[in-house]
């Protein structure tokens, strides 16, 4: 079987999130399998990074899938028979002819924008070193005409100064269950969030999150409760306590799936 | 009478193009009438400094439209009573709330992005030097996920070197009766053509165009033939011939309305 890593660029705001449903397949990971069944005839899993939500967006996504060299022969007739792996020189032909084929069936909100043959243990979310996540926030009724399905919107005006210092106690090791959705979630829920860059753009505001991973609606939760602290319906030194306390209901409110983009996946 | 000047910018996926119809309100023009409508209990024009199609989009629209003292008044009560005019302390606090009365009231596509008090005489066609607008066209069935609204699709690759001779041809004031889809009109079909930039990004090509004003239709037929150029369907020696024509059947296709943007309006 052959490795093959993919970064997938798309617009979440008419999908049901990036995981497969039993119930519809309009999901990112199920339009991307569609297209490898139909290659192939045969079922093949693309394993995701991570599930995005319904409407949240991905500038770069990564996947990964396997192909057996029989069926990558069907689909590239110029390999040649009985080859137990691809020749070098021509795995460029054959990664831009899949990227190709996907694209060509993908609808015009999602995209492959590369495919790679990576190493057999190579696994899209078990090797992830880090993700950066940004959502978008725009303010005090501003509008951005042109991004408008990619930006949540607040009336009101931010403290950005208290937001900055509530941003810095969210830095480093915690248990993050307090910004956790998933109330049954069995496994570790520490991670390590390494930068929150907090830029403003006029009326916008741009929260970007670095870490080593991030839990259920962990990035939604986490705005929401600085944009509390903005409001000034929190102070920033409470955000211990809220970490403290490893309890859902005592962080903020969950901001709104179209402001939320995966960046990238790093490895 | 005051006179304001508007800057507004659209996306136009959705709309039956800038002016107002007597069939629908479904237009850029009719919405922004509809809200000073709705302000001042009174009709009030809305003047643009161009058409611009159904599904055609603006970066920056200019328009102009007058108001009475009377209704500004009772708008920004704040101001002084039976003024003869707005006190010059007062005017940025009254261009910054019609601004925001405006956007408080448009949909999500349609932004206001500054309102100022110009001259009487100021009128945003009459008035206006030079227009840019741009084109956006993706070859190869590349993909823009995020801007996929504001851009054409062909599935071929374009001759670049032919298509930038083709354009230097059109540089300069010509008769462009040939690229102006209303074969009635009767005013003079003479414009000046200042600038065609021309520039690739990726798979992405951009075609900008400057000029001291443009016919119906004339950028998407303009882009059309330089199009046909660069598939090999017309020589770049062809373009003075086309212009000669004067007739419409001369000149290439008419190019989707998603592509095109109206960027600026100079004065």
């Amino acid at each position: 079987m052959q490795n093959f890593k993919i970064v997938i660029q798309y617009d979440g705001t008419r999908y049901n999130g990036w995981q497969k449903q039993k119930s519809t397949d309009n999901t990112i990971q199920g339009k991307l399998e569609a297209i490898l069944l139909k290659m192939t005839g045969n079922p093949v899993e693309v394993n995701g990074s991570g599930r995005t939500d319904a409407g949240v967006h991905a500038v770069g996504q990564v996947a990964n899938f396997h192909l057996s060299l029989e069926d990558i022969c069907v689909f590239a007739p110029y390999l040649p028979r009985d080859c137990q792996k691809i020749p070098e020189d021509m795995q460029e032909q054959l990664t831009t002819d899949l990227e190709n084929y996907f694209n060509q069936y993908l609808p015009a909100d999602i995209a492959v924008l590369s495919v790679e043959l990576v190493h057999p243990r190579f696994h899209s979310r078990l090797s992830a070193v880090s993700k950066i996540y940004c959502y978008r926030l725009m303010t005090e009724n501003g509008k951005n005409v042109f991004e408008r399905q990619y930006i949540s919107t607040i009336p009101e005006t931010l403290d950005m100064e208290a937001v900055r210092q509530a941003a810095a106690y969210l830095i480093g090791t915690h248990d993050f269950k307090s910004f956790c959705s998933n109330k049954h979630m069995k496994k570790s829920t520490v991670r390590t969030v390494t930068e929150i860059q907090i830029t403003t753009k006029g009326k916008e505001i741009q929260f970007l999150y670095k870490g080593n991973g991030f839990l259920y609606n962990m990035v939604r939760i986490l705005t929401g409760t600085l944009v509390e602290v903005g409001l000034g319906k929190r102070k920033p030194e409470e955000i211990p306590q809220i970490l403290e306390a490893k309890n859902r209901a005592a962080a903020g409110m969950l901001m709104p799936a179209r402001g939320l983009s995966l960046i990238e996946v790093n490895y």
